[in-house]
């Protein structure tokens, strides 16, 4: 397959048009796989990049919410997570990043700071490598990427968010433990929000409760677990009073990453809570709190940042076996032709969709 | 038994002297304990409510580390820890708090926050209920509380802070998890840092190192597993430059309630490291940190106030199976006969003593 040729839209510039570079299949080294992509999602970090709004490398090929075919596969085979040979066609999912298993980080439980990172829609471009993003026709899958097939009943849209958004939410599950008796709050209901609502009472959560300053969005987590939105702009006692009858909250997964959401959250935490943070990955001003508070109420503060292969797992089961019961797939409200990826950077930044989707062909 | 007495010394106000008073034994009811007080040892949280440092009630008799012998049980006898009954003149040590432990905190997993917690050396004596602390000749355990034997290899001097210090340090090594291939670092070198030295060496810690302002203090943690000492006055940059060689801090136990202290522990943290806060129970300044910092580094806040009876057998086992090899009992270096209570306390505030003992006769 080595003579054909794959279409890539590279970031070059800050809200400069993205460029069409075409370039080769690369021959595969053990362990890799080439991955025709069927389709891909615009992410909010995607957005972060592209306007500016954090640090990123560049030339790069954006795009890391992707899922696609497997086209080519390297000498020797390419397991998928489960220890299944990969086969042609296979559709599949993959973690964000390539990282050695064997590595000291990965040893102490913490893959997703590996050394030697390779992440997917985050590397700067040298010489022929250019398919390590989602926004192109193929992705090379490098080895050490935990590869997982997608199961027949999610679809498309459904599962293209899986590897980012829905796997940083079981991380966060992950970090809360046991779920159930208990409240969660999520704050933030955009994309992270909704999958953290409706993955939490998956998780068996007895009631879950939303927070944001834009109330429609709060309207919107209820078709995805949701029992209760609360008003963003509740003081702590006036949640705490509202919270009564419920019996308070026992767990907080901040997606906002607001300082003053997660101060509040903080505030408002049951004896032995937890806060679990996922949204705090741009600069914002310190949290200040009272850390007497935190001793006297045992409570305890997670961040995370990505998340395990696990994660991706059991994010995958939780479409799976939630069967359609939320209706992710309506979240890609609209979806452009990979060659218009600035019209549709455009769309997903000015039109308030969760996720904008993208097909190559 | 009923006809005889007791001796209660009574704090009354702050910095005033305690008041001798003589009551008549209790009549026990069911689940109830007589013991006869041993040796008691002033904490620092009495010293705390003695100058007026926090709130307390009062009158009330103080003193919570303490140990004695059983002289009276109540009628249907009364079960130790493990579920053997009790027996005259077994030597005990409690949970610091009695609780219902059907009660709705107690099932959560936080007994020590119960409902109608009932804390030795803390409550307010109402009417003839005065013999609720350990600067006393006997104290009226109520039922409700956890008792262990205290086994015959661990003298009178190192059992008596287990059920405040000790047990509280082993909470924070049950946060803390598994310490295998860890480093640990201990800020704050009174007892409670001297007892998270020895014990987080016990539960399997690769090194610890301790830090305290006070340099002496930092000298005497290395006989009780400490295996290097870190300069308080050092900047954030200068320990991880030092750290470098070692393989820097995974978990960070905070005794020192020190914002400052605090907030550099955070700040010297492995990736995916855990700071545990059990010295902070007393009014300080805010902390200021970067949600952000938290969560790229996957970091963990955990507070810890008081403890749960596991933790008091965990520490029991601790003090026994490590057999002497820490010398704490020279941490207690100077008693005092209970009527010269007042004399203790003011050894206790101005020599630096880590503990000074109570003898009830």
């Amino acid at each position: 397959m080595c003579n054909q040729e794959a279409l890539a839209m590279v970031f070059q510039e800050i809200e400069k048009p993205f460029h069409a570079q075409t370039v080769k299949f690369p021959e595969l080294k053990q362990g890799e796989v080439l991955i025709q992509i069927t389709y891909a999602t615009i992410c909010t970090s995607d957005l972060h990049t592209y306007y500016g709004r954090r640090k990123s490398h560049a030339p790069s090929v954006l795009g890391h919410e992707v899922i696609g075919k497997v086209v080519d596969i390297a000498q020797g085979g390419v397991r998928d997570y489960t220890g299944e040979q990969l086969q042609l066609n296979d559709l599949v999912t993959w973690s964000v990043y390539a990282h050695d298993h064997d590595g000291k980080m990965a040893q102490k439980g913490f893959p997703q700071k590996s050394e030697d990172l390779f992440k997917y829609g985050h590397e700067e471009i040298k010489g022929k490598d250019v398919l390590s993003g989602g926004f192109a026709s193929h992705c090379h899958l490098r080895a050490g990427t935990d590869i997982f097939r997608i199961p027949e009943n999610v679809s498309h849209k459904e599962a293209t968010p899986l590897n980012c958004t829905h796997a940083t939410i079981a991380g966060a599950i992950r970090l809360a433990g046991d779920l159930h008796h208990k409240n969660v709050l999520v704050i933030g209901a955009g994309m992270l929000g909704i999958s953290a609502c409706a993955m939490s009472k998956y998780a068996g959560a007895k009631q879950v409760f939303s927070m944001d300053i834009h109330t429609d969005r709060v309207e919107n987590t209820f078709q995805f677990g949701s029992d209760h939105g609360l008003d963003a702009h509740f003081s702590k006692d006036e949640i705490l009073h509202h919270m009564k009858t419920y019996g308070g909250i026992d767990v907080v997964i901040d997606t906002s990453g607001s300082a003053e959401a997660m101060e509040k959250g903080l505030s408002i935490l049951n004896i032995g809570g937890i806060s679990i943070w996922v949204g705090a990955v741009y600069t914002q001003r310190n949290l200040s709190f009272s850390a007497e508070y935190i001793v006297r109420n045992l409570l305890s503060i997670k961040g995370l940042h990505n998340y395990k292969p696990e994660d991706l797992a059991y994010a995958i089961q939780f479409l799976s076996e939630t069967n359609k019961k939320y209706p992710f797939e309506f979240l890609v409200s609209k979806d452009f032709p990979l060659t218009q990826l600035d019209k549709a950077f455009e769309s997903a930044k000015s039109e308030g969709n969760y996720r904008v989707g993208i097909k190559p062909m």
